[in-house]
């Protein structure tokens, strides 16, 4: 997509800018009439200039005329009784002129309008005349606010900013990629523009004027941002009326000189260059920050015309034109959009895992891109570390990866390999003791788009794990990142609970898959209960002796157990009951949140155990836990639960394969028993999927 | 106003509480049917219990029967065919009861249901039989949801807060007065209840219960707030069921008994008692802190009810009702409304000002609060250190005094002598060298209600003077305080240019006035060219000799100046040409923000001259400001002007009274000039009225 779209042949085709108010108000400023002095007045097209006629008329006056050339308009109020052309309007206590001007004068004071003062009716009796020598420009600071990747011509609602299809407001994103490739580091931490591909994740705004090919000596054009904004936005400046587009390889210093830094935290206000006559000038909006607990994400820019007053006296904006932006926030990508990019890690025991994953993937069709150990040091839980997101407007969108403050041996990853052109990257910094596992990002999830209550969700809604807001103890996610997610308002996000679990993640309970029916997708969650269903199905079936984990490869030592074995087991039903309870919570919260009805939900048969803790006892799932997948369209890539052997094949297997089938999806059983499910992991947790965004657009949205 | 409204006398006789979510969707919660064990649940009357009648059916289920006590109701889905009475229903995969019970218990599991399983549809063929043990119990968390100053019962949007007339939602005060007067200090600095009085700050929350005299074993109640919400609130408890209201002379310690301390931010979740039967247990809600750029003003307070689960395990909440409050903003009260009380300063040179001031207040009826040298140290600028305010809520209302960063010698008034039972106190703290002339409140005014362009503002506009935004440098109003100021948003507040004069505050060159018609006041704007216009026709009328400045008591020295030497002082015109371009600059502005047209904005002929400073010039009154008046009902307390007298009587006096008279306003002229004017302020900088709140109230705002 091009930012160079508002480069119009013919700039001077456009018609006289109007500045109308939010409300339809027009733009009035007050001037002054002296008889003594002839006044120069600049004026700007689409406003109108308003006179006092009685304030500076000379004592004893009690009649006026006026008279203007023909660029020049005007209404009198009271408006004159239309007796005869020509007549003297006679003067009272709040007779007032209000003044416009059609188009742009060639040249400066080109028109003028005079006010004649008399004593009586007769044109004789002439007590002073006051004269305005009037120049008129036109003016508009133009953004893309009805959001079609086109810098339109002063759009009437570019002041403002409104939700909605019908909604209007121009767009902006956090500059978050790095188009560097030596000496690294996010764009939006740079105050200058050294590549020409950093001006497309930018937002254009164009300065349009016409007028005399100066401006009359003093005035002059300044653009301003408020203090608070000047931590979210950097406003550059094309140097020249036409910038080569295609001067890929201009050195650095002229790229500098070719955009300077207009505005910044470190200059809110600057003058910028009237070029004469019918001119565009291109700017560049980057924005800074992601919308937070303190940041709504809105912006304004401002664009002034300054009247010279005298030396030592500030000049007096006269006029002022504003544009608002909404900052892009970061969205998720549920399982249910299409994949991209897998992503593993490779560490010394992984073999077995990763010919799985591969052979799945590459079945599947999409990249497969493997963290080698030497950036991964031997962490392999790369769903943890990171989250694939991204940002999107109407000129541009690119992914953009949430680093977790979990920190693990794979932290440099998100930033040294993930960073790149338009591939942004995003953090919070929360203190080391304030992070818990629950930090990790197998515990952030996100819904397919649902609708509650007529509520609509077209992008789902964001769900973390916590502990229970009752809890007077218990681990949580850091307060800076619940906050961050919560400030991005567009998939407002549900918590969840999941402190019950050792590792504490919600994808250890729950996942969502697509669906050819209903809401397009189902609820996966683990389900104990259903477990002992189908444990207590097979030894109704004379299964009861069929045996557990039997032919792991490379775990020799693991205790094989039979069906019969598990339903004996009473501590490991009671634990279990607690889970289901556990689960339970939750499904009453998703339902209730995501507006999810019993048959959108499937149960699927997994076993917890608990492990004692030093503050009390918390679960691990029992054996590979079947609901931590990685879905990959109609492709499930699931780990290989090892149960019990009916005619060979595995009881849980053949229930799995029997559930998903009616969707249409397609089971792959991967072997992550030693490398992930021993550590208190699986298939999930160890892979990360970037997958291609919403075709909703999030300013669509109706908030 | 009475906080114990909510006492009904027989709290049995309240209907049962029915829990619905917003947009209609009920409560409810999974539980499980084990065929092997009898389940006990406690249930909450008003939300459903869902079990899935499948998941724990003995294998080889294919019908089912149900029965229960009379206090409990049941529902299957899908609906079994109504065949004959007493058939068997068929199981299928999905089949689910849905359970609900009509009224709180009496003892614990007064109710049972029971599910049998059969294998044929012969009531022979039992394979097992699952029991739950029902306990009914009410709970309802209540607050004054509908704003009418009583708590009502369980009301339906008690967990969302909506603005407007026919908005919801409960209302917190900061309790920012001061009930102790020894060792005083805001109460909301104080994590004890130790006055009853300090009772009616509070907001009145009720938790209703019925049901049996204990809950189950292991079950209880918590009351439960997050961690952001716990910087801005407290709540405390009524210990005892009855608490004696009239115990006006208890013990310190035995208040701080009485009323516990529940949640606060060291407490975010704390058991309180259930007390069994028919009960109702006050507790009190303290709001803390003001919305702020950082706080919208919303709190949410939650009571869950808590199932055991085992030794080290957390309690599950199985119920959690809410309620939502929005603290009161702090609000301004404009010149139109009634005065209460008018307060200025002694100091060893204002006699004149004083009798002046006394003989116009006393003649209004209201009450004089003069401020001593002792406490206000030589330091007269009442205005300027404290602006007056508001808080309100259906159950009590009080004033609260803004404290300025000014910080002048008069700091310790507002804390010392305003601060008291039923008067509030609040501040911002700002850097010192953040803090300029601008931060004085004699440049924080607010306008009289106003509608602009369709949209109302009943409470009006809150005005404050800064720098042009275009402006590279010069002074401003401190971030804090602006922040503070926007985040109270009922007063959407306007930005208007002071910065052009010496002292900076807007209320040099402007204020309003009540008038019988139009929109209920005028806007008065000191005007150079109503002054030029004035002394154009004195000297046309043949009193160009006529002296300013005459007959001023005890300032012999101060210059003699004719109507002539003004209006021949070129200098001087063009000063005020300037300072005439910076008021219509703010006329605009104001005629734009407030909705104003020219007959709405009265001109006083006021003159100024430019004072050279170091980084530039900005103005100053030529002579007293009649702008810079106190506004008490229809009188008008006003700078004596001093300036030309025509037949025995000041010209400027008879002008501004023939103005005013219009209106039906009374003009007094107090002699300020050596006391005030000559220090660069006038009658309004040098006083401060507190006024009665506005009828309207703030919630019944349509934001």
């Amino acid at each position: 997509m091009s930012q160079d779209i508002s480069k119009t042949d013919s700039a001077s085709n456009f018609p006289a800018f109007v500045h109308k108010r939010k409300g339809g108000a027009e733009y009035h400023r007050t001037c002054r009439l002296d008889p003594n002095n002839p006044q120069s007045v600049l004026h700007v097209v689409g406003t109108s200039l308003k006179a006092n006629l009685n304030r500076s008329a000379p004592p004893g006056s009690k009649f006026f005329s006026v008279k203007c050339t023909a660029n020049v308009k005007f209404e009198l109020s009271p408006p004159p009784v239309e007796s005869s052309r020509g007549a003297l309007v006679p003067l009272s206590g709040n007779s007032v002129i209000l003044i416009t001007m059609s188009h742009a004068s060639q040249y400066e004071k080109d028109d003028k309008l005079s006010v004649r003062y008399y004593q009586s009716g007769s044109t004789r009796s002439v007590l002073g005349t006051a004269v305005l020598h009037l120049t008129a420009i036109e003016i508009s600071l133009d953004v893309d606010a009805d959001r079609d990747g086109i810098v339109e011509i002063n759009n009437p609602h570019k002041e403002s900013w409104t939700w909605g299809p019908n909604g209007h407001g121009a767009i902006l994103l956090v500059n978050c990629d790095a188009e560097k490739i030596h000496d690294k580091s996010p764009d939006n931490e740079d105050p200058r523009i050294v590549k020409v591909a950093d001006l497309k994740d930018m937002s254009l705004m164009v300065l349009r004027t016409r007028g005399p090919a100066e401006l009359p000596e003093g005035y002059k054009l300044t653009m301003h941002i408020s203090q608070g904004d000047a931590e979210s936005v950097r406003v550059f400046r094309a140097a020249s009326r036409e910038v080569a587009k295609n001067s890929l390889h201009k050195l650095f210093s002229s790229f500098v000189k070719d955009y300077p830094l207009v505005l910044s935290s470190e200059v809110l206000s600057q003058e910028v260059p009237y070029l004469g006559g019918s001119a565009e000038m291109n700017f560049y909006v980057e924005g800074l920050r992601f919308p937070d607990k303190d940041f709504d994400g809105l912006i304004t820019i401002n664009l002034s015309l300054l009247q010279p007053v005298k030396q030592g006296i500030p000049e007096t904006p006269i006029f002022t034109d504003k544009v608002v932006f909404r900052v892009s926030p970061w969205i998720m990508t549920p399982n249910t959009l299409q994949p991209v990019e897998v992503f593993v890690c490779s560490t010394s025991d992984n073999y077995q895992f990763l010919k799985g994953m591969k052979a799945l993937v590459s079945r599947c069709g999409y990249k497969l891109k493997v963290c080698l150990e030497y950036m991964n040091r031997g962490d392999r839980w790369m769903q943890d570390e990171l989250e694939f997101g991204y940002i999107d407007s109407p000129h541009h969108s690119f992914p953009v990866v949430l680093d977790s403050p979990r920190d693990g041996h794979l932290d440099d990853f998100p930033y040294d390999e993930l960073l790149g052109p338009d591939f942004g990257y995003v953090t919070r910094v929360a203190r080391r003791k304030d992070v818990s596992s629950l930090d990790s990002f197998g515990n952030l999830e996100v819904s397919p788009p649902v609708t509650v209550n007529g509520k609509k969700y077209p992008l789902g809604r964001i769900l973390i794990g916590v502990a229970f807001p009752t809890a007077t103890k218990g681990r949580n996610m850091t307060k800076v990142v619940q906050d961050f997610l919560w400030a991005q308002k567009v998939q407002e996000p549900v918590a969840l609970f999941s402190d019950w679990l050792c590792v504490g993640h919600i994808d250890e309970f729950m996942t969502f898959v697509p669906a050819p029916d209903r809401k397009g997708f189902r609820l996966l969650l683990a389900s104990p209960d259903a477990a002992y269903k189908l444990f207590r199905g097979l030894h109704n079936d004379g299964h009861g002796q069929a045996k557990m984990f039997d032919g792991i490869a490379g775990v020799k030592n693991e205790e094989e157990v039979t069906v019969d074995d598990i339903l004996g087991d009473e501590n490991l039903r009671d634990e279990n009951n607690y889970v289901q309870s556990c689960i339970d919570w939750n499904r009453d919260v998703l339902k209730r949140e995501l507006g999810l009805d019993d048959d959108d939900i499937i149960d699927l048969p997994i076993l917890f155990k608990l492990e004692e803790e030093e503050d009390g006892s918390r679960a691990v799932a029992y054996y590979p836990d079947m609901v931590n997948m990685i879905v990959l369209g109609k492709d499930l890539g699931i780990p290989k639960p090892f149960g019990p052997k009916v005619n060979g094949r595995c009881a849980l297997e053949t229930e799995m394969c029997s559930l998903m089938e009616g969707l249409g999806l397609r089971c792959t059983f991967i072997d992550d028993f030693a490398s992930y499910h021993k550590l208190l992991g699986e298939v999930h947790c160890g892979s990360n999927v970037r997958r291609k965004p919403f075709d909703f657009k999030w300013w669509n949205l109706e908030l």
